[in-house]
């Protein structure tokens, strides 16, 4: 087989017939909502609205903004810890997100906001593309270092429907409570990556080994990634939830369980090392798993020390899991997770799912009130006479949905990025910059696939 | 000629003869206005204001931010692109911005906020002080690794001064809407500094070229900026906007327009090279200018599709320049421009200008609403008879305005940049931090201009 | 005496101690407060609040997460100057915050938010805990590098608590204003560490010498923390102020004295030298004394032109310091402070609360208003009659007070981390990460304490 890594027409043709048909499909459907359209002074008189700030954009927007920088600084950097794909970490996260944001906006809108023939956009809608793009960054971590650009806008492309589909039957079908994405985002995010993986297995990755790897400071590029996504996640998990005390508790939650976290994945992290050496690539990623696991019940009242434990489960068995699990899947289930997602998504996101579930199972009307159960859980309309066991049950349902649709949307996804057309790179040629970027130095001891046309040096 | 960098009295002598000026002019003329100031318990109830909410603390402070972000951060780090010129870009960025923003206090206070013998300052001053700063890190860009931490500051002393002129004509003669500064901040920006580094050419620049590049770190902290320019343009652009609708718009169009140019963008980076590899001078810079093209129109009923086409053009537009028009202009008329300014701002800004000379000469009250209309183009007082199109000219008008100002100031302080009294380095020196920096470590390899003083070696 | 740095059990152990304690406390006594809970909706109907908008988070929360940058990125990043010490900088700092924000909300919250046997939390205790955790940090930067994990866990256990006390009697007892914590936070966090290192300091420490030094990115990577804390020091100083004027006044305050600072910084760098150079060491430190030194009076009517004085005498001061008090101090006073957070907490803390005192004796109702004079002393309840001279002694008072309770609480703290048992590394062992981490890449040319264990060699 011929590894052509090439992109020179193909990677162009695709950006274009993407952003043609964006700009289409936009024209047709896309509006603003009534907050961001020109007719707000006069829907502030038919709302009986008193003032400006009651625009949604200003309960929102300082949230949506650190979503922002978490999907393009905290994944992108989060990533650049490879020695040698620093640019095609930032630079591949930077582009698929760009594509699939605007594509959810879309998707999630023919889900959510259709209404008349159109969707109509506001700040929520740009944070849940934004998170939608989250769960492709997150499987992205699984594939890093063995797909072309085009795979990424590719599986983007496919993983944003997937999500919506999901977020919908969760959220609309289900009516499960998921504001910090354990399931929709992390769990899904997760196993849909790690199957996409699966089965674009590289039995002769071993080639690349001495690239995937990282340099001290290429750790520290990485460190920027890890906090931005570290200090940010309470607005993450706070984002789409309910004005006021849901919000505010969510973020209370989230930097509860994050403290925490980040105590116990130190503890772990020293104690599996013989020496009791901490081990960056555990700082860098198992510190974030508390985040994870309180996405669903952050805006429940997990209460503070709720929010504790499960921080400091979290951050056990993420690292545990960086250091038995991965290369055990790695060995012996053909599961190839560059990023070690499976530590910091999958198994925290279905902590996430779990907490969320008990959470809400034992919610009742003494801890939130009796308004404050209704408005916590939206217990009306169809809901109107769900119990909190129920939700709790919906909950855990909306778990194995997600890993349903990981699962098979993987597979099918993966089957098309397995088509050998994409200009991915040769077994020997992964974790390299060299592929796709004109790098501004040459890089010494490189071993390239003979075949590839696009490697032959140039005659001079 | 002697090219003498030692700055040791220079340096000192300006920054302190500048700081004690700002210190009797802030003491003479800046106080804080009303909304800032320990009378606003009282000022609530005299203006029936309900909540201390209404405070326009509240509505702009958390867009400041992002803006401040912008500004030391962004074209900081942005610039940190040169292998060994980090230091003084980021450095002198910082200084220049420093000296900026209080000077800018002063200068659109008086042009702006002048009242009773007083300039009244609040969070919108000090976004509109970053904002005029903004212009001179335009600027600076052109100009980067040719000029010494004098020759900076002098710049910035009148280049904020000629903003300021050229905002109060437009804005408060031409009447022009122009909330994300496409004319007034990188129209204006990037021609003054084109013109200025014309000026200043260099005939035996390339005796610097070896360090004229980066290399893969300093390409990564270079992506640092641009990832926070990126992300936090939306606030840039609906910081100084109309409560409401207007900053919520704008939000929604930039965030559109950016995502479009990332793809355009990275699909003519491919397409222009031989192997079809990416450029990362063309991520870094061309992903930027869909943020500039909406500057005018972010707040206007452009549409979300409208956002896509601007930003689609712009990246095109964008990276053409990187690829074929600066050379051009380098090789052919003398313009030596280090970060291709021309390219992100100059020509976006062009397009950003056209962009809302079309959009605002195509508003009606349809789509708009009556008031929203009135609201939006401020069309009262002076202004209540304006048509659209009439509006349409004068934004027009606007972009000539700026382009005018920005060649004449130029040239003017291009003249007074010239003289060789600044410390600023010889042809072979420049791009070298070497030169005003004590450095951690030696550099191998350097020639330096041996008549220059400051760079005897010393005598062990 | 054999410095075993293996931390293998007595880390994990800390960390899961110091956890599980922190858990079971956190159940016994810290709840969501009024606004974080899930009653609010009823809450909100018997306090007659109108719109969730009301929420204290709405208000508070955009200046906490710069808080929470300026902790996490800020500090963690301005200390990653240090060549081969940038992991254990920016890992450690993680660490002890982590720990010190929980701690801190218990801590506090005994002191200032119990009630009925529970303590209370909101946002503003999250930015409170960050406050606190602040000090630790400023503390660390004087052991930066001679220092163990568990010497910080320790550190940060007992000056947690001190800063409480400490807190407690300023804000409680003497009823001061600090809101930017130039006394509680600066003065405080600087002399204990200062008196903490002076208790550990190690008498070859030059044996280290050639590794407490940067190299070039890592100036870079250290001046990331230098801007965001710089650029996010107006929310620092405004987060907990009172809503409204105050808030936006000590932003602007800030944002002056900060611009200020940069130019008297340069300049002394540059006056310093021989030939002129600046010293990043200058830019990433000196340029912050500013903030610093407004912390206090930034709330109070300080005056545009007042904030721009201190902030320029705070720059010359932190210079001076770095480039003769530093050394003098280490060579003759046995103080190694690795940081020079004399130069950036210590003095202009003590110029902040001075500033803070005269500013408070000098204010009136002239410019205050009546009721604003009232509002921004809290001049109500037992301190209804007090004058402002009055207030100015008590605000002077504080500042011994925390520097008392900083010298005698550091003996204490020192002496407890001078015993042999945390794991602390021998004098030539200083500054290097190989010490606790497992490193990417061997180090060249390391001489270590043959006796240490934990570094022999493993046998191949």
């Amino acid at each position: 087989m011929v590894w052509n890594t090439n992109l020179r027409w193909r990677l162009p043709l695709i950006c274009f017939f993407l952003e043609v048909a964006l700009v289409v499909l936009f024209g047709v459907f896309v509006r603003y909502d009534f907050e961001a359209d020109a007719h707000w002074p006069e829907e502030k008189r038919h709302r009986n609205i008193a003032s400006d700030f009651e625009n949604d954009f200003y309960y929102r927007y300082p949230s949506f903004q650190d979503v922002h920088v978490m999907i393009f600084v905290g994944f992108g950097f989060l990533m650049t810890f490879l020695q040698r794909y620093s640019f095609s970490a930032v630079g591949f996260n930077f582009l698929l997100a760009a594509f699939g944001i605007q594509w959810a906006l879309l998707m999630q809108g023919w889900f959510h906001a259709f209404q008349d023939g159109y969707i109509f956009i506001g700040v929520e809608s740009l944070i849940n593309a934004d998170f939608c793009v989250g769960s492709v960054c997150v499987a992205f971590g699984a594939v890093l270092g063995k797909v072309s650009p085009i795979q990424l806008l590719i599986m983007t492309l496919f993983q944003v429907t997937l999500f919506s589909v999901n977020e919908f039957i969760l959220l609309n079908l289900l009516l499960v409570k998921d504001a910090g994405g354990s399931m929709t985002i992390h769990t899904f995010g997760a196993y849909f990556g790690l199957t996409v993986t699966w089965i674009l297995y590289r039995p002769n990755l071993q080639r690349s080994k001495e690239r995937q790897s990282s340099v001290y400071h290429s750790d520290l590029f990485a460190m920027i990634g890890t906090l931005f996504l570290w200090m940010y996640w309470p607005s993450f998990n706070s984002a789409v939830s309910n004005h006021g005390d849901a919000q505010h508790r969510a973020v209370i939650n989230t930097y509860c369980s994050l403290a925490a976290c980040v105590l116990s994945s130190v503890a772990l992290s020293s104690i599996l090392q013989k020496k009791g050496k901490l081990d960056m690539v555990h700082i860098q990623n198992a510190t974030l798993a508390g985040g994870v696991a309180v996405g669903t019940a952050g805006e429940m009242m997990l209460m503070p020390y709720g929010a504790l434990i499960t921080g400091f489960i979290s951050g056990i068995v993420s690292t545990l899991g960086f250091v038995y699990l991965t290369p055990f899947l790695e060995a012996h289930m053909h599961i190839q997770d560059t990023c070690g997602i499976h530590n910091l998504h999958g198994m925290p996101g279905l902590i996430g799912g779990i907490v969320g579930a008990v959470t809400a199972a034992s919610a009742n009307s003494q801890v939130y009130g009796y308004e404050g159960l209704l408005h916590a859980f939206d217990f009306e309309g169809t809901k109107r006479n769900r119990t909190t066991e129920l939700q709790g049950s919906f909950q855990a349902a909306g778990i194995f949905v997600s890993m349903a649709i990981a699962l098979v949307g993987g597979s099918i996804v993966g089957a098309i990025l397995k088509l050998p057309c994409w200009g991915q790179p040769a077994d020997e040629n992964c974790f390299d910059d060299e592929i796709y970027w004109e790098l501004p130095e040459k890089q010494e001891n490189a071993i390239y696939h003979s075949e590839d046309p696009a490697l032959k040096p140039e005659t001079p």
